[in-house]
């Protein structure tokens, strides 16, 4: 049933465009530089509509997540702790024309939401990846700050991934062109994730650890929940599933892993996922802690990416 | 690698809850009453904290789509449409406590958003289709009203799907149940997309047309896309791919209509996709038209559920 494709081959090599020691964001494909015009219509961006070297050249960081409120909290709390001078209120969404997506830029660091699934992220990471492309972007970090569930791991615990590996446990994606399948690579960049690994061991309010995460389409079905509309397998089945998934090194589970680290890694962006369990998926299937607890939990990995830019921007203090 | 579980055989078989003659909402899971409570997690929604059958007791028809702001402006279209006394100003988001999805009730009639995708009007329709159990809910239909990419048709087109079928062309959706796919069927409700399809014949403003719906995990390479980061096929061989899909019958191409057709098949409710198509994907590729007519494209198939619903609600005038 799968196929590789040659170019897509090709592709996984690692031939980074660097010049004069940077590594641009680029592209694979040989189309676009012939275009026209390039419309990104997701994000209600264009080529011909926006300077967007002027608005995004100097992009070290993109940070994105689910939900559009909670980038946007991250986008407010990187503005307190990078200390700008402008005012909070000047802080808009850049794609303020669309409802799909909402980005924010705080000095070097761009926020952006990318809803659910593997298809959202997927449709906002062609357009951000061309924007970063366009505006001649180099060096850039990116780090995908989400929620996820656990295994076997004490619910609020923070999993930087080492490994995005599929439903049946393999560190790879699967991707449908044409009507080919094609397998990428979801590998990820290891000094990075012990980087902020290590940043987190200033942080003490809360435990984090490197593991494998699983990326999956469903969050019923797929991820072995009993209590969705649909439910043919038996409780012992599905808790059997969890823990081969702990036994073979996942942590946690999401559902924008897999693509994110595949894509990322094809165009030579550095990528980290990093992600909060609400839950311990060993002991339940529901999301019922109160709301405040739920909401700490999902302000730490912004905690902990605040601090890893700040020390790579060289702004650390001993305060936060 | 596609294996059939039993359970979910016996799943597709015609079962339909009936009683006096009304054909209730049901789920497929016989855990699911005996839970204590149960956490529709991103709809903001519960059992013990909302009274779901006084809330939603008496709705009869679900619209859903992927933008927020276009189905909240459905939901003030449709209370112009039924002339309901309430004011306009008390339509409140249901959802507002989460900004995963937002759901607004006009009368009988639910708008819902489902973001972008497969995974993500997934986790919609599991917590929608409980809502509606738990509610006791019957004889429902529901009508996914979205955009999409035509083929060999004039842009703002309105599709009716008779068919939902896969990249590979088969009207089929695979699901992921721990670690086995199991193929379910995308059949879709073939007397109510006649019954739509007869409506749009009073409206003379665009034309409709009942054909085939592709849904794919992609927008760019998935579809056959040359303008996404990411393009390792030739124009010509994107372009063949679409031309058979054309002659395989397929008239557009979205992304959320198999897993739509095949959860609401297994739980009851009669479906029906009705999308409008805001380009020929056999001409460009990219989304350009001017805004205002996007816009108008968009409130195509607003209109036309519009004129069915007043119609099965004996509503129907001469003006509209």
């Amino acid at each position: 049933m799968a196929s590789v494709l040659p170019a897509s081959n090709t592709s996984m090599r690692s031939d980074r465009n660097t010049y004069v020691g940077k590594s641009f964001v680029h592209v694979k494909n040989p189309y676009l530089d012939s275009m026209d015009e390039d419309v990104l219509y997701h994000l209600d961006l264009g080529t011909k509509t926006h300077n967007l070297p002027e608005m995004f050249g100097d992009v070290k960081f993109v940070c994105v997540g689910g939900s559009p409120n909670r980038m946007k909290a991250f986008a407010l709390f990187m503005h307190k702790e990078l200390r700008l001078m402008d005012n909070e209120e000047d802080i808009k969404d850049i794609c303020a024309g669309t409802d799909r997506y909402c980005m924010y830029k705080i000095g070097p660091v761009l926020s952006i939401s990318h809803g659910m699934g593997i298809p959202s992220i997927s449709i906002m990471l062609h357009e951000l990846i061309k924007l970063l492309y366009h505006a001649r972007c180099s060096d850039v970090t990116i780090i995908r700050i989400g929620t996820s569930g656990g295994i076997g791991i004490a619910p609020g615990s923070v999993v930087i991934t080492d490994e995005a590996v599929d439903s049946f446990f393999k560190p790879r994606f699967e991707q449908v062109i044409l009507d080919n399948i094609v397998t990428r690579s979801t590998e990820l960049d290891k000094e990075l994730a012990e980087e902020i690994f290590n940043c987190s061991k200033e942080i003490s309010n809360f435990p984090t650890l490197i593991g494998h995460t699983m990326c999956t389409y469903d969050f019923y079905e797929g991820q072995g929940r009993l209590d969705g509309a649909l439910c043919s397998f038996s409780r012992e089945k599905g808790l059997d599933y969890l823990k081969r998934a702990y036994n073979a090194g996942i942590r946690n589970i999401e559902m924008e892993s897999t693509v994110f680290a595949a894509m990322c890694r094809l165009c030579g962006l550095k990528a980290a996922v990093v992600c909060v369990t609400l839950l311990n998926r060993l002991e339940c299937d529901q999301i019922n802690s109160p709301h405040d607890v739920l909401v700490e939990y999902q302000k730490r990995p912004q905690l902990l990416i605040s601090k890893f830019i700040k020390q790579r921007l060289g702004l650390c203090d001993q305060t936060s």
